[in-house]
């Protein structure tokens, strides 16, 4: 086999000269999908929401589609994301991730466009805050409307890794004040998973779990039997950051 | 916030007339991180090894680089990254998956480049069979030579991920055959962890989880007492590939 003639340690460099050249070819974009769980505005229950912008442009002008634009020469995949973030919502994020680079051929006509998706998750107190930018709206993730591109498949990757990572990470926490009571964790979980949860068999898994430690607070202001509060131990932080984002992209 | 200005719906398709165009200033790579457990040449313990490629043009001429290149405009993602494995060791990976996008302003002289790395799993059988590209060689991944741009903190991402799936994954499955022993299984742990692991806790552990089943076959051709064979049960296909992987990227 002849590495050579492809010069894969070349990194693309060399791919001004090459006939396989990107540059020209491709376009790098960075999207966010920016989650937020709030109630339903039908129902009440709490479900996942997340802000789209209407295309002002062609192709698929009038469609809605995620935030994001091109990546400029001069910030990091990170920083457009946190841009996009605060030109959508005015939030800063707490909990920012990549989740996935998007690069089939057919997921948009005309040019190529190669799009890395980073994903948000917003408190409900930093939603209340949220600002919408201009053309931005916020959607049911569960009853979005036809979305321009490969955005749909986007979002559902997304959900799909948000129910995932519930299994076997500390995401929940992304959704959570410091402080919270096993009835709003397990509202986390029922929003995230859409469906219900029993309150005693989760209450019995979660405090098996070496992952919470109660604050010895209570809630205060209800009346009788105020509820416990929790935190998450170890590192609380876990939640909000994926702690394997490498040193430089960490947001 | 005026979100048209910047057009986030566009999704990079304006980055042409765009100042802020990242088409001519960006160059997108696909590079690859193909890890294999092969013995220690000097303790003969299992430990993960890599193919790097020596870079024969400037930048860093004679440096050894992750294999990889440019993004080709008529191949998607995981199509580039299977070609650069098979071009690297002329294997067809069984477990291949995307492993993080790097954009990092700082991370390479010259032309700004982003690479989307892939992670390919390998098993001692395949990379038994393995034949290295020209200018190909393995390592030991805990004794790398000094790595082009940022590609030794790739690697260390990519050895950090690993140790990370294995508590919550079946990714030890990538590096087994279908059946395989518990000592089999131990022995991915110990290599991936780079630390030994007790037999009798690791047996204990393993059985107690219901990720194994029993083959009620043994290990043939041994003495007396032949170890037992076990399996993945379930979607044993689950530890060689990401099922989070979107449809289109699925490889």
């Amino acid at each position: 086999m002849d590495v050579v003639a492809d010069d894969p340690g070349a990194d693309a460099r060399t791919s001004r000269a090459a006939p396989s050249s990107s540059a020209d070819d491709v376009e790098l974009a960075v999207s966010s999908v920016i989650l937020a769980l709030l109630p339903h505005p039908e129902t009440g229950l709490a479900t996942p929401w997340l802000p789209l912008v209407r295309r002002i442009r062609q192709p698929q002008e009038g469609m809605w589609a995620l935030p994001g634009g091109p990546l400029r020469p001069d910030e990091d995949l990170g920083t457009s994301a946190r841009r996009t973030l605060e030109r959508t919502t005015g939030l800063t994020p707490r909990y920012l991730e990549q989740l996935y680079a998007f690069g089939g051929l057919d997921r948009s006509p005309g040019a190529r466009v190669v799009s890395i998706v980073y994903w948000a998750l917003v408190r409900p107190d930093e939603a209340a805050l949220a600002v919408d930018g201009e053309n931005v709206e916020w959607f049911v993730a569960a009853e979005l409307p036809e979305l321009a591109f490969d955005h749909a498949e986007i979002v559902d990757y997304a959900l799909q890794r948000l129910r995932a990572k519930l299994g076997y990470s500390q995401i929940a926490h992304a959704f959570l004040p410091d402080e919270f009571t096993l009835a709003q964790l397990r509202e986390v979980y029922e929003a995230v998973l859409a469906r219900q949860v029993d309150p005693a068999n989760f209450r019995r898994q979660m405090l098996a779990s070496d992952v919470l430690e109660p604050t010895g607070r209570r809630v205060e202001g209800t009346s009788h039997r105020p509820p416990s509060l929790y935190r998450y131990s170890g590192d609380a932080a876990q939640g909000r950051r994926n702690l394997l984002t490498p040193r430089e992209k960490s947001v």
